[in-house]
C-alpha cells in the first residue's frame, strides 16, 4: 500500500493554553482549527499510523481546542484525541508491528498527531484491535468516555453509598456510567436541562431525573437527597447549579469536578459544610487517573469493548460529518442533545 | 469545702443551630449570651466540677453561641468551651476522684456546662493537671488552640513540602503553628491586614508576611508562590483572599478551611485547576480530629504542656474581664488584634 505525502486535516490554531477560557461550548471552530494540508507522519517505535475511519469528538477535545485541557497545543498540529481506523504502517517495535493491517480503536495521547485528519499516529498500548461485532461508531468512542465511565464508577464504589449524582445526565459519559450503576444495583441522581430527556435516562437505570430549569427544582432535590443519601457528585457542569446541588447533599459528601459547561462563577455554597459536615471538593481527570496504573487501564479498556460488543453500552449517534464539512457543521451537530458527532475522514 | 447552690453565668440565647450564618465576629453579646444565676451543677462519673479561674474565649467559642459551630446549642446552659481552674467535687469514678483539689486547664466538650461561668463541667478525659510553671493565662488557652495547631501542623508534616500557607497569621493559633515550624525548618508563609503586624510574625518564624490589603499584594503572592511552592493552605478567612492565595498556590495544593472570617461568598477562583492541576478543597474541625484517636490526642496535650511550660510557647494577652463586665466589654477587646481575650468568673 502506498501513502500519500500529504494529507487533509484539521490543525490547531492557537499554540499552548489560552489566556480567557470560555467554557466548553464549541462556539465557531474557526477560532480554534483551520483546514489545512500536512505531511503524513512517519511512526516510529512503538507508534501507529492509522488510516481514520471515524474520528471522535469528545468534550475534553472542544477543552484541548479551546486551550483549556490541562495540556498545551501545538500549532499547526492535527487536533483529535481518538478515533477507529485501520493500522497502514508502524514503527519498528514488535508490538507495533503486531498491529500492522487490524482494525483498531485508538487514543492519539499527546502525540499531536490527532484523529481529525486522514491519518494520525497513535500508541500500540494506546490502542485496542476490534472485533467485527463492535460498530465503527461504538469503536471511535471507545477509550475516552468508557475509560472516564469506569474509573469515575469505581470511585462511587470505593465509597459505599449505592446513590450518586451527576450532573449533564443525558451526555454519552452519563448514560454509560448509568449502565454500569444499573447492572451493579447503584441508584444515579443525575440533572438535565429539558424534561424529554427524563424517560430514556429512567429507562436506562436512572433512579432519579431532576431538571434543574424547572420550578420544583430545589424541592424535589432536597427530597431526593433526604431520601438517597448520596456522597459522590460526578460533576461536569459545575457554576450555581453544582453549588446547590452540593449544599444539599448530606455529611460528608464529595464533589468531583470533571468538567465545566457553566462558565459562571462556582462558589463554595457554605464553607462551614467543609468544616463541620466533611465535605469535600476535588477534580477528576483522566490523564491523570491514566499515569496511576496500567493494569486497571487495560482491564477497564477489556471491560469496554465487551459492553460495546454484547449491546450492554450503546453510542448514540447525532452525525456523521465528512472532513470537508466540518468547519460549517460541527458546532451546530454538537449543540444537539443527546448523541455523539463524528467525523469522517 | 461548702458550694453555693447557685452561680453566675452567660447563659446562652439562641437554641440549636442559626439559620442565618453571620461570619466570626462578635459584634455584640446581646444577641447570644445573657448574664444570669443558674444552679451548680453535680459532676456523675467521670466528670469534675470546676471552679473556673479563667475562661478562654475561642474563635470556635463565637462560632458556637451564634449557632454556627456545628454542635447544637441548649438554650439558657452557660456557654464555653475551655478554661483553668480548680476541681472542687467529683463523679465517683477513680478517675475522676483522683484530680480532686488539682488544678487543671480543662474542655467542656459537649456538656453545655461551659466555662463562662463560676463552675464548670468537664470530663477527666478531656483535662490536664497543671505544673506550677504554667500561667493561668496559658492555661486557660492550653486545649483548643494548641491542639488545633498540632492537629493541623500534622497535615502540613505529612504534605511533605516544608512552605505552607495560612491566613490570618497574627492569630495567636497561627502563631502556636509558627513556633512549631519554626522548630521543625518550615516555612510558613501567612497573610495578614496590617504591616505593623510584620516584624513579630517575621521574628517569631515566619518565612514571609504578606499583607493581603496591600497594593502589591498580587505581586508579592505570586513571586512567593512560585519561590516556596507551599502545598498546604491552612484557611481562617475564606473569601476573595482565599480564593485568590489557593488560585496562586502550585499543582496539588490543599485548600484546607477551618474557620471564616470572611462572610463574602467564596468562589472556586478556577475549577480547572482542580481537574488538571490536582488541587482540593476540604475542611478542618477539631472535633472530628479528636474523634479519629485518643493517643495522638493525648501526646497532643502532653507536648502542648511542655511548649508552655518551658516558653516556647506563649499566649498574648489582649485583656483579663471580669464576668461581670464581660456583657459591656468582650465584642471590643476582640476586635483588638493579636492577643487573647479571657472571661475571670
Amino acid at each position: 500500500m502506498t501513502l500519500p505525502s500529504e494529507m487533509n486535516a484539521l490543525l490547531l490554531v492557537g499554540d499552548g493554553y489560552s489566556r480567557n477560557p470560555t467554557g466548553s461550548v464549541l462556539e465557531a471552530m474557526e477560532p480554534y482549527v483551520t483546514p489545512g494540508r500536512i505531511g503524513v507522519p512517519t511512526p516510529t517505535g512503538r507508534q501507529l499510523l492509522i488510516k481514520v475511519s471515524l474520528a471522535s469528538i469528545n468534550p475534553s477535545d472542544v477543552m484541548f481546542v479551546k486551550g483549556q485541557y490541562g495540556q498545551p497545543r501545538a500549532k499547526g498540529q492535527p487536533a483529535g484525541f481518538e478515533g477507529v481506523g485501520i493500522v497502514v504502517a508502524t514503527g519498528d517495535d514488535p508490538m507495533a508491528k503486531w498491529f500492522a493491517g487490524k482494525r483498531i480503536a485508538f487514543a492519539t495521547g499527546v502525540s499531536n498527531w490527532g484523529s481529525w485528519a486522514e491519518y494520525a499516529i497513535a500508541e500500540a498500548g494506546a490502542c485496542i484491535p476490534l472485533i467485527d461485532e463492535v460498530r465503527d461508531e461504538d469503536a471511535a468512542a471507545m477509550i475516552v468516555n468508557p475509560l472516564t465511565a469506569i474509573a469515575m464508577f469505581g470511585i462511587v464504589k470505593e465509597e459505599g453509598e449505592k446513590a450518586f449524582v451527576m450532573t449533564a445526565g443525558a451526555s454519552q459519559l452519563s448514560k454509560l456510567i448509568i449502565g454500569l450503576a444499573r447492572d451493579e444495583g447503584y441508584r444515579p441522581i443525575v440533572t438535565v436541562r429539558r424534561d424529554d430527556q427524563a424517560p430514556a435516562l429512567l429507562e436506562a437505570g436512572a433512579a432519579h431525573v431532576l431538571n434543574h430549569t424547572a420550578a420544583d427544582f430545589a424541592d424535589r432535590l432536597k427530597v431526593v437527597m433526604q431520601a438517597e443519601k448520596p456522597r459522590v457528585f460526578l460533576d461536569a457542569q459545575t457554576g450555581p447549579v453544582a453549588s446547590q446541588l452540593f449544599f444539599a447533599m448530606p455529611r460528608g459528601a464529595r464533589w468531583i469536578i470533571y468538567g465545566r459547561l457553566d462558565m459562571a462563577q462556582t462558589v463554595i455554597p457554605e464553607p462551614g459544610q467543609l468544616i463541620f459536615a466533611g465535605k469535600k471538593i476535588e477534580g477528576f481527570w483522566l490523564v491523570e487517573w491514566m499515569r496511576q496504573g496500567k493494569e486497571r487501564r487495560e482491564a477497564a479498556v477489556m471491560d469496554a469493548q465487551k459492553r460495546f460488543a454484547d449491546g450492554r453500552w450503546h453510542t448514540d449517534v447525532t452525525a456523521v460529518v465528512p472532513l470537508a464539512e466540518a468547519m460549517a457543521r460541527v458546532p451546530a451537530e454538537l449543540a444537539k442533545p443527546n448523541g455523539k458527532v463524528f467525523i469522517k475522514p
